[in-house]
């Protein structure tokens, strides 16, 4: 595996798992005050725009990746409708 | 110019600006409570690895993008640790 491609596999890891903890702080303490409602409206936008182009271009590590920040994007958007 | 492309720089733009409504919020109520440290130094590595990527495959989009989330995501990271 080129060096490039490792590069794009953990830069995918990090920025899909980094959603995690910010899942975890709000399932523990209720509070999604700080937490910006357009900011999670306008980044699942995007990240399920960028999991149709990983299908348009047939990148399954693209796709598999924004699948799930778009799952974690959304529980913490859903979380902040519901404050 | 391309469908894919289009749906690329689309969402592109969207998750790199998505992070501006979430700075401004900071920026304004100066709370960062429900802010995850964790989120914002995982994802920021993770933005600088895409923008190094970019670089290695001499995408400039990607660079430019990724320069940019890196800015606001460093920015949020450093009023979550003033807090």
């Amino acid at each position: 595996m080129s060096l490039e491609n490792i590069l794009g596999y953990v830069a995918a890891a990090l920025t899909t798992f980094a959603f995690l903890p910010q899942a975890w702080r709000i399932y523990k303490t209720k509070d999604t005050n700080a937490i910006s409602f357009w900011m999670y409206l306008i980044f699942s936008l995007g990240v399920f725009l960028w999991l149709v182009y990983g299908v348009f271009i047939s990148a399954w590590p693209v796709v598999i990746a924004n699948a799930i920040t778009l799952l974690i994007s959304l529980w913490i958007l859903w979380m902040k409708i519901n404050e």
